[in-house]
């Protein structure tokens, strides 16, 4: 197969809500050092996009300025001591510019299609089984039969983390917005659901001893409901801040409770410390994936030319699962 | 030597000012199974002793009400089981119970008298060496060639730090609230003193590239200042709030710059956590103060019957170093 000059892909025209994603023509990206041109199926839509859309997340320096953190696709060229043959078929985190026909990432951020998935759902893994990955297990360091706490428990993070936590051995409990996203979240695992519209996250989790991780993307007033619902040594991971970054907290709790606060993006770290996560992930998820313990909960998908359509969806927050994108498709 | 049925100590009248330290006659306590009895040669004086005098530090279920959280002296009586010898010379950490002539710890708390150290000086290690070695390496994880910001350099908890941290090749900023003790901080290897009432120390911190480990017993309005002194994947380990435990935070810098916020505090924590500390600080620490790498820096002792006047000196924060009651003495 030739690898044309020219490709399509979807710009951001200007800092602005979903209409400002436009169809263009672009050249297509040379792989560097280490780095493989994949020809994009699929391309998964995550939040961060939505966020680099608004002009609130500027992509890290030497990065495509297109939109899209994670693809499937087939590898067409490989860069100098690339350790991927062209030909693969791979699905891949990407440092930006999955919203396109072609796109270039590092060898080392690739991993194989996992067996019985098909090329759209291996689009949907990268970004959520990564992010889950680092922050819950690595930096959470969540453990077989502690309680672990996810909010937004139907998002593409949310039924990502209920599978993999459950698959782990931890006790899950879910936050989600509404009755049928509450019922999404108890059938991929979640012992109990909780509508945050209807009921006090904090107050449930008392009658479940405490959470002992938290994955928040929340914020704001959640901050300090969160250090209420965590038990002794208990660890709140923020990944975003949806209801805002500030919170006023009494730090007394985080001191008696021995809590840890942290949060991570995963976007702005480095390439190697990214193709750690990746190595983890291909050991110790991948063959769950393969023996169907955690399966991408898919939304709907969109054409590549629609991708406004898909982040209009995803704003909305009616979707439970990932959103796709198809681009060659297959 | 015979153990007498009762012994003098200094008690808690009612919650107040250091004047409610009043000599007493107690009964002398009983080692149970694991305990020893020690006859005390000197007690160390803690802020957490003025917390519990204050009314604001209740004792743990169980301990003395007696307050004293460290001291050295004799092992005179020991209970089943109990791996210490009658007529030991050891420093402990205490439940409670250090201002008296008598208290009882379990085994597993007390340490040998290090070689080269008087009794009073080892009276003076337990309660700081053991939460800085919890906090800021446990916890904390400091590691050599990292950055460490202690504040309140020159307290008991401060000049153990700054030694302890040089000691394991750290490179070590401190704060302090004069002249003088700034000079004190930079004498034990602080690399550079930061006298806050003069300098904003998250400046300064800049000019350093920022803290890896910061260990806070302030709290309040150096809760944001930390967070924004500290570098990527940096710790806050907070020990105390000094300044008040509230703080309004934006989270953000926690989630971009992957930073920690934890802290903790020693009493509350199980018997089996303290014998943990304790194997680890004479394995790690005991070998750097017989090498002479640390050595308490002593403030002026009192009498037994003077602890209120100790109590007043430390809550003047004149003092520089650890503050000693002088019970049987040697």
């Amino acid at each position: 197969m030739t690898v044309p000059t020219k490709m399509q892909a979807i710009e951001i025209a200007r800092p602005g809500g979903p209409e400002v994603l436009t169809p263009t023509e672009r050249d297509v990206p040379v792989p560097g050092a280490g780095e493989v041109l994949i020809r994009v199926a699929w391309a998964g839509v995550n939040r961060p996009d939505a966020l680099q859309r608004a002009g609130a997340y500027d992509p890290p320096p030497g990065a495509s300025d297109l939109p899209g953190l994670e693809c499937s696709g087939e590898v067409v060229a490989v860069g100098e001591g690339a350790a991927r043959q062209v030909g693969e078929q791979v699905c891949a985190l990407l440092p930006g510019g999955g919203y396109a026909e072609y796109v270039v990432t590092p060898a080392a951020h690739c991993l194989p299609i996992p067996r019985g998935l098909s090329l759209q759902q291996a689009a949907a893994l990268p970004e959520t089984v990564f992010t889950v990955w680092s922050n819950v297990f690595q930096r959470g360091g969540l453990e077989a039969g502690e309680t672990f706490l996810i909010h937004g428990g139907s998002s593409g993070i949310g039924t990502t983390a209920i599978q993999l936590a459950r698959a782990f051995g931890a006790r899950v409990i879910a936050t989600a917005g509404s009755p049928e996203k509450c019922r999404a979240c108890e059938e991929l695992g979640a012992e109990r659901a909780i509508n945050y519209r209807e009921e006090d996250f904090a107050a449930v989790l008392k009658e479940f001893g405490g959470a002992d991780v938290i994955l928040d993307m929340v914020g704001g007033d959640y901050i300090p409901r969160n250090v209420k619902a965590l038990k002794l040594d208990g660890r709140l991971v923020m990944i975003a801040f949806l209801g805002g970054p500030k919170a006023e907290l009494n730090f007394t709790q985080v001191m008696v409770k021995r809590l840890t606060l942290t949060g991570s993006t995963l976007r702005p770290q480095s390439d190697a410390a990214k193709a750690a996560i990746a190595e983890a992930v291909a050991k110790h998820v991948w063959p769950l994936v393969e023996a169907g313990k955690l399966r991408p909960v898919m939304d709907e998908s969109f054409a590549l030319q629609d991708a406004a359509k898909a982040h209009a969806r995803m704003e909305a927050s009616e979707h439970i699962g990932k959103i796709t994108l198809e681009v060659a498709g297959g």
